[in-house]
């Protein structure tokens, strides 16, 4: 096991502080989100891939719950492969990149403002070319990301994500419980955690599941990226309720898998039991995630998690799953830090 | 190795016939299709799990390059969780269904109805309540499907997408490739190929990699899926530009690598080229499917498909992913038919 202290440990440690400031960034530019109100838009569509797509997940849910607006995913590839023309009036296109350099997301902000869209751009670099190419540029303030596995940078574009929503939306309640979201994160960072006893679950893995639903959904997305990146476990991550509708054929016993419940009173925390129940029955290895005593009392590890609104519930339920890859990658004796084939700008083949 | 002949393989060998049919039967509903030009969509909405989610990734395609409209997928989770409400007027929305009765499903094309949306159900069961609940229900024609992995359902599902995208952008050319897309499955089913030689290719794997792009990333899915169902394999399917961001670092020796491709003069082809010759650079054990020769010389088995038009390459491209899922289960000693936990009407948990 390599004992060195990595540089994506750091980072993980620097998420409160990133979104401390990233909150007070977006506070000056307060008045510049409300402007676009004005508008009236009909949807807001997604563009983004790698760690920023799982940020896109976000908006999926925050956006139709907390703005009224129906949001959803497009592919870049209908943008810069097929170069189809759909009309994009009265659409919020949102784009998101760490780097803000991804020549294709970069691309397919500035075709979706050529079909009548409004653009917003969600980047971690001050001066990218998103960042001059959008009609509203929200830079998050996580400060240089040095680790190739996105950690702080994910965390502070969906706090920007739900920052521009709950402006939006004009819900002070939730600005207000997401200025206090950073103190719940440190004191996950705290917690004194049973981290070897599940990334041992790991040892000799080569995939696993990673299973969370509707706000943590993405959640679960973006672990398993972790899990890939960090340590080469071909882990998946999705939906419980698409895993009832045929992957659940591939839990096998010793299996990892992690379930993760945006707290007990969630619509779906019931979903989310049942199937940490079918895993446990299989004998799969299961690690769990969140705020439920039933979901735990299933589990060989659980990492409970403060309650927080589910609305912004995944800043602190993804902080486990990532000093989880964290602790995978160094007990396999891999270097978080520099996955193979990976760079931290990457450009789509 | 079974050797039994199982319910799927003579599905998956069914599918030539059930398009046909599928597709006499829309062509007696053609004014009806008409008929929705009139309401002017601004955008189209797919709603669906599992298989029927793989159709839907087609839906986002073909409409923007067909029709001219963003169509994008919804989580039903937003409707039947979180209970949201945005204005969905000129949205189409599309449910696709095999059983038709899957409550979610159902309901959430009620849920898109009563915000304004109009409907339209893709379902294999006539009178089934998805019929009963959209404004235009279009029925596929395979015949009851008797083993749990859909394949002729699938097929027939994407062959109605089409046929609606089609006939929603008056595109003759498309309609005529697609009626004799039958013919060319049928020819994909009577080569004679090294099936087993692939197959063996997954023994003791318990993960997997599936890439596409575009039109055929949701063949890649379904391929993943079927692997998952047939085979307790956790294949992973996504496009060749996700794999780049980050899922490419989990490449390894010996992991089983499927890459498909529409063809070589697409504008992805390069792209998945590209993914392939990383694979083999790294030691995966490679399968290609497609028309394309510079693939093919990387892997170690390929199966080839005549070429059709990529909008409709799916239909084909599927066809060797459903015999390979099936004898990889064949070699496993596992019945294809009946994968464990699973059964052929699914409720979301």
């Amino acid at each position: 096991m390599r004992e060195t202290t990595s540089l994506m440990l750091r980072e993980i440690s620097e998420q409160p502080a990133a979104i401390e400031r990233t909150l007070r960034q977006l506070a000056g530019q307060r008045d510049e989100i409300i402007r676009l109100r004005d508008h009236q838009f009909r949807s807001v569509m997604l563009i983004a891939r790698g760690t920023s797509d799982h940020v896109a997940d976000y908006g999926q849910y925050i956006f139709p719950v907390v703005v009224g607006l129906l949001a959803t995913s497009a592919s870049p590839s209908i943008a810069v492969a097929y170069r189809a023309r759909p009309s994009l009036e009265g659409v919020l296109a949102i784009a998101i990149s760490q780097s803000g350099s991804t020549e294709e997301i970069v691309e397919t902000a500035n075709w979706a403002k050529s079909l009548g869209a409004t653009t917003v751009g969600i980047t971690n670099v001050e001066g990218s070319p998103l960042t001059q190419e959008v009609d509203l540029a929200l830079v998050t303030q996580a400060g240089t990301e040095l680790a190739v596995p996105a950690t702080k940078t994910y965390t502070s574009a969906l706090a920007t994500m739900a920052f521009l929503a709950a402006t939006l939306g004009d819900n002070q309640q939730l600005l207000d419980a997401l200025s206090e979201a950073p103190t719940v994160m440190q004191s996950v960072l705290e917690a004194a955690w049973d981290l070897d006893g599940a990334a041992k679950l790991f040892d000799g893995a080569s995939t696993a599941v990673i299973a969370g639903r509707g706000f943590s959904g993405g959640v679960a997305r973006e672990i398993a990226l972790k899990l890939k990146e960090t340590s080469a476990i071909n882990a998946i991550g999705l939906s419980v309720a698409d895993l009832a509708h045929g992957p659940i054929a591939a839990f096998v016993p010793g299996l990892p898998v992690v379930c993760i419940s945006p707290g007990k009173a969630s619509p779906v925390a019931e979903g989310i039991r049942e199937i940490a129940r079918r895993a446990q029955l299989t004998g799969c290895q299961l690690v769990t995630i969140g705020d439920d005593d039933e979901l735990a009392a299933l589990a060989e590890v659980h990492f409970p998690v403060p309650p927080l609104r589910e609305e912004i519930a995944p800043l602190a339920l993804i902080v486990p799953g990532q000093l989880l890859a964290e602790r995978v990658a160094q007990r396999h004796n891999r270097n978080p830090d520099a996955p193979g084939g990976l760079s931290k700008v990457t450009q789509t083949i």
